[in-house]
């Protein structure tokens, strides 16, 4: 493993796809979906082996969600959390980062993850992480692409160059944003396409090169913020209120990656997901011999493949849930909201935050 | 209406079927489960207007749930709240309450009432009340059959003497325990059997020259509890707590009515049920358009003939319940616990029961 690697983790999204589970406060990174710790709790301890220490994690996140972020994080050092004064899509907060590490050391590595994914194979994962570190250390910027089980339409692509598995690292032909049923078929078919899993590793330098090429004003933006740093916290969040909600609000996908000449993909399987639904979370929790995800003590009378989770704070008390006879439920408990859904209906659960806003609840979305 | 009239209102009953709604301290006649106000405070409501007030209500109840009964009823006399010290069935309890009335007044009519039915045509309630209070007046003890609409098994039914409809008041041949369903069918082909509502309507005075004839030590002890009465409330208590746990445990069917010779009934139908399932407390809850019954406030996406019961206390905050896509389910919503289970399979919640007491979580049950 190369010596200086750091993280950067995304944690500023948000979402109503599991109301009430997930807020505007509260989005899915920050909840234990799949029954364990919080998703981005697990994505730290998925990378702390890979850079060595907390001190070389970067946790990017939203003003309104830092201190829950920072809650569920105690050891981060609160200098690593980059709270982001307004959402300005991913490239000015990545440029951040990079400029951030490439101040003390250009050759240092960093990858870029998503803070709200699952990993079943970790020892898999890490693995092609170091694969990914590898080629980034050679200039490269370089993703991982996951090899598609299923014509998905909810993700994007990565089409490879040349010969699919000539070798552990591939060049990449280009980015395609999520496709239609038929085009994802063909696409899975072709064997020559992978899903993008938002994961990015690259030289600091090599990034910001890059951005200097690409995003000139997003570079001199971010550098000057980093140059602040040096002055002291009380420069860093000067310059990052005066600089930050004037740079261009861009992906890093389309202000980045699409213009950058040479990009590598380490294509793998690793048990991936984007819990994207509670179909995903049902998929990827730990269930009991009827298929029954929930907290402990929850009591089930011939009920099955019920997913229950339970956000209420502790000072509720002692309390029981029971399901008699359902299937096939999400069954989602928090201080402020109970809902009960088929599974397979979930997506419909905008309707729900639909209305609470239309009837002026807002506090509950 | 005769001028002296007393309603007696059985509230000492408990019960599991209505879990986690009822509770061993918190049974049914406690709760709202049709929406409105609890079973017992709609049973006072209801006769009110037929005794003329609330000092000739007496409410029969356990030691256990006596604070809960008074804190329903705040402008009850405390004296006219029966606490059993220990459960010894209805007729000591009866007897103690006609003891106590034909003590200034045997001439006084007693009306004996469950306390956790549902009355859906109360003016024809009242006036089939009249009817039986009139045959009481007569020194017959009297009931209020019901005209049954199916052959259920699950209720005692009540035999006539003579034809049917003959009288507004009929003479009652013998009492029938629970039939099988080949029974309750012949009983209902027949047209000579109602419902036992359990409603009994008697002069104080009758009453204790039946309970004289055929529970003497039963009427001694209630005579003995009633005259220490006068006493004041601490001899009362003294008396209750060494006599009524001797007392024979007998209901007053066995005890008495099966003895009297002379057993009037008047028939009727008056939206009576026992509310003894929650398909039969949704089917005389109030409902919206699509069939379900919840409190206000309630969300319902795609979602019909759903029963939603909130017993949160209100230190619990502001809340929503939301339902989507589901149908025919009741959820159950308390401080310390949550039931999803189709209508259809409400009965299985006994065995909910059963694993909580098994697990030693008796402080749900």
């Amino acid at each position: 493993m190369p010596a200086n690697v750091h993280a950067l983790i995304l944690a500023g999204g948000a979402g109503t796809r599991f109301w009430p589970a997930s807020r505007a406060r509260r989005p899915k990174q920050l909840l234990p979906l799949l029954g364990g710790e919080p998703l981005l709790v697990e994505t730290v301890h998925r990378v702390l082996p890979l850079v060595g220490g907390l001190d070389r994690v970067l946790v990017a996140s939203g003003r309104h969600l830092a201190e829950a972020t920072a809650a569920l994080l105690p050891e981060l050092p609160r200098s690593n959390l980059l709270v982001e004064p307004v959402p300005r899509n991913t490239a000015p907060c990545i440029g951040w980062a990079a400029a951030k590490v490439a101040r003390s050391d250009p050759d240092a590595l960093l990858m870029v993850l998503p803070s709200d994914h699952h990993v079943g194979d970790v020892a898999k994962f890490r693995a092609l992480v170091a694969t990914a570190l590898a080629s980034a250390a050679r200039g490269v910027v370089t993703t991982i692409g996951v090899r598609p089980t299923h014509p998905e339409t909810g993700y994007g692509y990565i089409e490879i160059e040349g010969e699919p598995g000539a070798a552990e690292v591939l060049a990449v032909r280009r980015f395609v944003e999520k496709p239609d049923l038929a085009r994802a078929r063909a696409f899975v078919e072709s064997g020559r396409f992978l899903w993008n899993a938002g994961m990015f590793f690259f030289r600091a330098g090599t990034m910001m090169d890059a951005l200097r090429a690409h995003q000139p004003a997003l570079c001199q933006g971010v550098s000057a913020i980093a140059n602040a740093a040096a002055a002291g916290a009380e420069a860093e969040t000067e310059a990052l209120e005066r600089l930050f909600p004037g740079l261009p609000a861009v992906s890093i996908d389309h202000g980045v990656m699409e213009h950058v000449e040479r990009l590598a993909v380490v294509p793998g399987e690793f048990g991936w997901s984007d819990i994207g639904s509670w179909q995903s979370a049902w998929d990827h929790a730990e269930k009991d011999a009827q298929g029954n995800a929930s907290p402990a003590g929850t009591i089930f009378v011939d009920a099955r493949q019920n997913h229950v989770v339970d956000l209420r704070s502790r000072a509720s008390g002692k309390r029981v849930i029971a399901l008699v006879g359902v299937e096939d439920l999400v069954v989602v408990e928090t201080d402020d909201a109970l809902l009960v859904v088929p599974r397979a209906r979930s997506q419909d659960v905008k309707t729900v935050v639909e209305r609470l806003k239309a009837r002026g609840d807002d506090e509950l979305t």
